[in-house]
């Protein structure tokens, strides 16, 4: 396996950075879901590079769908393929690249992975912009999840040391982003882009957190041991290139509490079983107990930055510094929000299936 | 699914606190091993409980194989079977939790998935005793991989605010845990065992975390996007009760860092190419680069606390005081050390074969 | 994989001829059944051996469950295992077999699959005993159903060239075998048994093939191209030793017919869509369609005779003339039957989950 | 699951009759084989409709690879994704067949499976257009099988009742078949071909048998119990539209054999063990023992004919006659060799990585 995700619902990822498309099937999606164009746009436009503060390639990113669907746009229990056009691909020589790695990056690995035959170009299978079609799953996973009352959000918690506000573990409420970033509070959401704009000046890059928050899916969901709903979100979420840490609820913060603050008392809302605190993040032994799940997932900063940096040439088996030239997001985080909503709800419509 | 894990080996986990005996079945384990009973013991015996510090009840755990070995004690091919008796049980009257579920465990989630008939005894299939097969399973994977030259380590990194010293990210010494617990600094040890004592006085219990260090995989293990080595380990961490967080190389640090102080500079040493840091753990793009693996684990207290907590009646739909007796962990990180280093192990034995 | 089968129902079958034990692990399985024990040993008492026309050897083959049923004997949601001990197996010397293999016996293929570790004793886990686990498994599963309105049935429908009566392919209806012996037709039985007792004075053995019949699916199951009905029986069907053929409905005659004899009208029985015959065995496009689904299995004759047979002495790579000694079944197709009506209900309830 | 098969080779098939492209993502194929588009050509020719004796539908059947080459065309280890345009469908009116099914097709059973979404134009995913993905990964994979000295042929071996030569199930050749039609014997040839003409002459169908051939495997190929190389081929074989059996070696007619019949004896050829005959196929314990493997497939004539046939009008709940128009296969067994080819090439290859 590798690019194969899902056990009732299969969603297998496909394309190269410069392949002719890339794109992703989905089997095992429900029938007679009516696909809601609009929002798929919407959605894939939340991911595309051309925002600002995101790479200033132009992807139109406009998605096709080649089955799946009827004459009317349902869909139909037929395998879903849906896929991009690689348009705006410059054919630069990648030759360099293939004999001096790029630090933190995958062109040392693939090698050894694949040997000469990988495809380096863009970054090939590995490259960034694979995340488009884990984005067209999950906007028709969103959709069929929003159907039947689930609701997903997710917005940048933290960029460098700057730290939006956080989710509210225990109301159902997901608040709105801020108009045109995913931020929750308006003020931190200036500091955030201050700090990736400096970056950027600096030829560098910055991390951050995005926080992500599931409501509406009823207890009893995720089973025990190896597919409780962590393992699946943890699973899921170390797909988008640059996850480095994942934690539910009160996260590693729970490493440093008593039982005695840590437990979340039960109590009875509106006839319902409830708890008052929500340090669990909604799972007590993989299984969702109805309070909202709240989860959060670390992002190194973006690996190709136009600094030099020391790599070495594999011909010659001998360090030298490497200058990389391109596009790059000098802030991957702003981008990856809509990818978490994406695997999120994707993991989210396996279980549940 | 559900207590079943992998590809190529199959790690089927079985039983329940007070089912007839625990166990496990591993499938696709490689013929021609003599299996070291010794080493199996005394794995065994360090995430047992009746140690200084854990529960006192006293669990024999002696391990018998059912299946998978020829006359000579050696793997021949077959699915092995390995069971532990489950003795020391009490049995005594549960029907009072069934109806006032504990708070931050699976009382009431498995209710909700299993109904009536789940078994509620001492935490059912849910128990933390249910580590004790992937103890088994983990034991013999590590003398597999130790014959391989892989060697796998794991430490209590943390206690409450006490901190062990941390893995170096880029040597390939693992250094010895201080005799008898597991950390390295002998001081730190005194001091958490400290912290965790006084919990058990205050009826109480605390967190903490476990960091794992895996050497001598080499380049090139790992699958791109879905079964990347993050994701694997990832996902089976989570298998381990009370996990809420998991983090790899430097981890949630990520996030509030600029790309050129996180980015790896890649460098000769001995003729191999190597990286001068190791913020990425030694996976880039999901797949190894032959440099150290190290992760870190989040644990939750456990929940199992003498002191009064506020739960729900759910006969009667009202909320009430519960008091848990019997004999609970005040830290459970402690017995956890040898489950996430056994975890470990199935996770690369099954990315590796 | 291997030993490991199902989705949603997870089958893993343990154990050698001659290790301790062998058994099974069932993760999946629904919770709140009440397991009819004296269900299951009448149904584990029809693959026993020691009972006329099979190999003399006495297999007590007790089932013990050692988790997954609660306090009342009821499912509890968790993995259930259980285990039959091996206790009648003769410790003779199987030094021999491993040097020179049994004509169209696993001997030779598991030596150059597992090298010398593997457990050559009495078969190892390539024996008919394993068949054992599988009907344990099955009978749980038969049970699940039984309470559904599902009925599985099966008969011996030919030994060489007696023929049984065939199972009506149109009606509900699954006629009981004669008393004692898995026949419809008394009459044929005898002969049946007359052709196997014959095969056993000559010190040779005879193959046969078993027909079944499942009512009471509805229509809808199954799913298109790889996961359709007929797929999941011919896989399963596979794993029991011996078999070399399977066809569904109308099978290999299909090849010799029109199209227009071969199709099946549709009509309306009580408001109901139904065919008016059923050479398609109850599954169009791999989903069932209502009608029952009757398929036949062929079984090879017991590989294991008295007459000398050629071999060769893999030391001494020369051929030389082998006798096997032992107690074997003349006719595996007697036995078979409910281990053909277990692998049924195993695959359809991981498929009606 | 459903159009997703696989292990290490996962083969995701998508597409409708009508949607506006068919085809298939291959994961987890070796890198480094140049993609020989001439064979890929001829080989996807072979299915083509078109051709004499098949329907007179031109399907261009060009191939497209979307993703998993590298700028040399090599494949390069990220998923191959290639699709078939289908640009011939007549947008005919398909509300007629969806209120009366047409008998022994898919129509009724995906009516109950996704409801009225499903995709009916031309059988949706139930088409038998959909084998052509199949191919294209089935030449791919026939491809590197050869150059590996893997080599699989198959030829129609019956067609009513006229049967072709069998394969020899001893020696390691594959004879070529009759130019432009696949059987081995031309006299044989031209018998079938009268035969399906003349069904064609009578608006009917004829069902048949494909034999195939797999040598150069070598010893050791395929897993115990329900992952033999049995298991494999049959699950995958009942993905090709109207197989209804499946028989490996000397199939069903083991059933009317004795032991000392059917046995294999044992013998060294060139050094090499090797068996006197090969009931067994090939295949002992569910791996390979080195010699040729050889199997049959049963074909149900085309459900597709002209003849006027009973059927139900859903709508009404009543019975009326139906007359199907348009173009199909009087033998779908001509154009399924290749088919049978492809999918055995996808099976071993699975097993063999």
């Amino acid at each position: 396996m590798s690019s194969s995700y899902g056990n009732k619902l299969k969603v297998q990822v496909f394309g190269q950075s410069h392949s002719p498309a890339i794109g992703v099937v989905i089997d095992g999606f429900p029938s007679g879901m009516k696909v809601d164009m609009e929002f798929l746009s919407a959605f894939m436009a939340r991911r595309a590079p051309g925002q600002a503060l995101s790479t200033p390639r132009k992807e139109a990113d406009e998605v096709e769908f080649l089955s799946g669907l009827n004459a009317s746009g349902e869909t139909c229990g037929a395998p879903i393929c849906a896929i991009i056009r690689n348009t705006n691909t410059r054919s630069k020589d990648y030759s360099a690249l293939a004999i001096t790695p790029r630090p933190s990056h995958s062109d040392y690995t693939s090698l050894i992975k694949y040997g000469d035959s990988r495809d380096i170009r863009g970054g090939g299978q590995f490259s960034g912009r694979l995340t488009a079609p884990l984005c067209i799953a999950g906007a028709l996973c969103l959709q069929f999840l929003a159907e039947k009352g689930v609701k997903i959000g997710a917005h940048i918690s933290s960029v460098l040391n700057i730290h939006d506000d956080r989710y509210d573990l225990v109301n159902d409420e997901i608040p709105n982003n801020v108009r045109g970033f995913s931020c929750i509070n308006a003020e931190k959401a200036e500091q955030i882009k201050s700090v990736i704009e400096s970056a950027r000046m600096n030829l560098d890059s910055v991390g951050g957190c995005v926080e992500a928050k599931i409501v509406g899916l009823g207890a009893g969901l995720g089973d025990p041991m190896f597919d409780g709903v962590e393992n699946r979100l943890a699973q899921i979420m170390f797909a988008i290139p640059a996850v480095k840490g994942f934690e539910v609820g009160a996260g590693f913060e729970v490493a440093s509490k008593y039982g005695s603050e840590n437990n979340d008392p039960l109590c009875v809302i509106d006839g319902k079983v409830k708890t008052v605190t929500n340090n669990a993040g909604g799972i007590n032994g993989g299984i969702t107990n109805s309070m909202p799940i709240v989860f959060r997932v670390a992002f190194k900063p973006t690996p190709s930055i136009a600094k030099p940096q020391q790599s070495v040439n594999l011909k010659e088996m001998k360090e030298e510094f490497l200058e990389i030239t391109g596009r790059h997001d000098p802030c991957i985080v702003v981008r990856a929000v809509p990818v978490v909503e994406a695997c999120s709800a994707i993991a989210v419509l396996d279980m549940m299936l």
